[in-house]
């Protein structure tokens, strides 16, 4: 990183970043990138690593600026999601390139360039007005798009531990469906993966009778869990929904009926259901459909076996009108747009942090998020900087009053 | 070998063969061993390299004894699938050794065990009457458990090309399922493979909308090939059967939705269809699957490719008396039994040959072709050795009358 770097553009704070390839686990220079950066501001940094058997080492950060009350968290993830086939992109995946008024690559949007964004919101008060009265803390895990166990949960728990205190939460993910402005996360779904393995019987293609083909029953299987569909959605949030991510039998050979079949899903729930309801919904489907003799004339039920992989995500709803309202503020100030409170989208690390603080979800527009040519304009990254920066002031001002 | 070897006992025969480590594309020794066996009961023996850019060279062998009509053709190949995991076998599977009367090693029944017989009983036939009066050949590959592209067909074309025509032919492929007598394959199903391709859009699993999950239709496709039956067999076939033999997608993210997912399948079908007609109905059943717009609201059909993925072998149904009757009286007068006359199982070099002249296959039982173990009892070596013996009288008779 340049030593001349101006840490109020968030372009170029955002490009640092993005040239640093940090798909989970790898740290990738990511967070000593952005320590370089918020140091000079003030911030006191601690690196923190975070340990579990069984799962890689994690690389975490937590910065602080201010050492009193009230106290304003940032929360984010530097770890990116792979980047697929990269012959794909238009533009390298970490070569941050600008084309068109757009900064491509892995974590433009999700979310190197909010905590980007953020960066120079802070660089610009601080070089306006100095520290903000009160503390602005800044945590950020390497961990949010892999299994999430060595990242903010234990982050969380270390600073409760050392007697960190937070008064309310801004996560930066990405949270507009079209444009800048549209929409803030107050709540999100519950979330729970699986993978099922279909056992069958392998032999000869032309003899099926004394074969038993596995990859039937997994596509039985799969479709009774897609359709039909679990809910109609609720108040505050949309349809449950189910999709079945992979499908695996890696057979090379035409002539062979394989032994077993894989498939994994990922359900996204609403407020109708808690994690273990829709576990047992999800048992129900799939026992119903291995047990439907017709398909399988003379036949045993399907046999299959499941694996939820990761500890299932609960479904929350944040009511905080401070918080609330200082953003919808900020938000209406700089772009003149009302903003959706919304409950949408994937998981975030705020259903870890509600258990701390109230928390609420802002950062840039989703749409090119996992994708191949993630990237995201040069003006929303203006844009979002100075909302960020009209609702640090706003909230310290309400907190104030 | 050894020069005192007795060629009309075919335990002796099968284990000179076995102990040639003949594993496809290798030679490994079994056609010499072959010729050496036949040229001194008078067969003019010629051993054919054949050629194709892209494939090993494969050794084959064409002899002949007599030099008029009718004109008897034996066919079948010395080449043996890989022996899987040596360890697990009770006996080496080059060692060909005999255990409480069992003949043990790959290729005991898979079909150095036919070929051993068919020796024997033409040394006895030459030893008791001298040669037949008109011609028996031997057309034997060493590439039909590969890709068979440098084997029976090219062999057939060069014989053809230099004057052979046969009025006959007996496969001596295993077609017994339990015990020797059982069945005779008067035809096949044919048999064609291929892998389609569902193209989707990759996206984040919470944002189905914005994505396209390639799975859920490679579910729909797959389902709309394996259900409903295509057929419910005819007289002289089982039914139509497709089975999917693989599904990859390979993607290690659960929270990711895929760009794409692939699936094989292999379809045998009998004397209903040809081999376009039943291509046509599997491209019609794909493509109304992909159309069914009430599971896609809103969206385009599903968008799908479809690679064949070899020549397909055509069905064929053999309807020869005197061969047929031949055989099985052959049969009934050596066990007693009345065989079945089937067209089950997988495709054999009968699909080549039957451009040439009418075609059955008798041979070895089969249950433990391809395995580990692989073994024969020297009881029906010597068994179908009378079965072979009286089939070339009988049929020579018949050709005679």
């Amino acid at each position: 990183m340049s030593e001349t770097m101006n840490s109020t553009n968030p372009a170029d704070v955002l490009q640092a970043l993005i040239r640093c390839p940090s798909v989970t686990p790898a740290e990738g220079g990511a967070l000593t990138a952005l320590q370089a950066l918020v140091e000079p501001l003030g911030f006191k940094v601690e690196r923190v690593t975070m340990h579990e058997s069984g799962t890689p080492d994690i690389e975490n950060l937590y910065a602080r600026i201010g050492d009193s009350g009230p106290h304003l968290m940032f929360a984010g993830h530097t770890d990116v999601v792979p980047v697929g086939n990269e012959a794909d992109w238009s533009h390298p995946p970490f070569a941050a390139e600008i084309a068109n008024g757009m900064l491509f690559g892995r974590g433009a949007v999700d979310m190197k360039g909010g905590i980007a964004c953020f960066i120079a919101a802070m660089a610009r008060l601080v070089e306006e007005k100095g520290a903000p009265k009160g503390s602005v803390s800044l945590l950020i895990t390497g961990d949010e798009e892999g299994p999430a166990v060595n990242g903010t949960v234990k982050l969380l728990e270390w600073a409760k531990a050392k007697g960190e205190h937070w008064d309310a939460c801004l996560v930066g993910e990405p949270t507009n469906p079209d444009k800048l402005g549209d929409m803030i996360k107050i709540g999100r779904r519950g979330s729970i993966s699986a993978t099922v393995t279909v056992r069958g019987v392998q032999g000869h293609a032309a003899y099926p009778h004394l074969a038993d083909n596995p990859v039937r029953g997994a596509v039985r299987l799969s479709d009774a869990l897609m359709h039909p569909p679990f809910d109609h959605g609720t108040d505050n949030f949309q349809p449950s929904n189910l999709e079945v991510t992979s499908i695996d039998v890696g057979n090379p050979a035409t002539n062979v009926i394989p032994a077993a079949a894989n498939f994994k899903f990922n359900i996204r729930f609403n407020d109708l259901w808690s994690a273990e309801s829709v576990q047992a919904e999800i048992l129900h489907r799939l026992d119903t459909a291995a047990a439907e003799s017709h398909l399988r004339p003379g036949r045993e039920p399907i046999a299959y076996d499941i694996v939820w992989s990761e500890r299932p995500s609960h479904v929350f709803l944040t009511r905080n009108n401070a918080l609330i309202d200082s953003l919808s503020g900020a938000i209406a100030t700089v772009t003149g747009a009302t903003p959706q409170l919304s409950t949408t989208g994937g998981t975030s690390d705020a259903r870890f942090i509600k258990d701390y603080c109230p928390v609420v979800e802002f950062g840039l527009v989703g749409q090119t998020m996992h994708m191949v040519d993630e990237r995201v304009s040069v003006e929303d990254l203006e844009t979002l900087t100075r909302i960020y920066k009209t609702f640090i002031e706003q909230w310290f001002a309400n907190a104030d009053a």
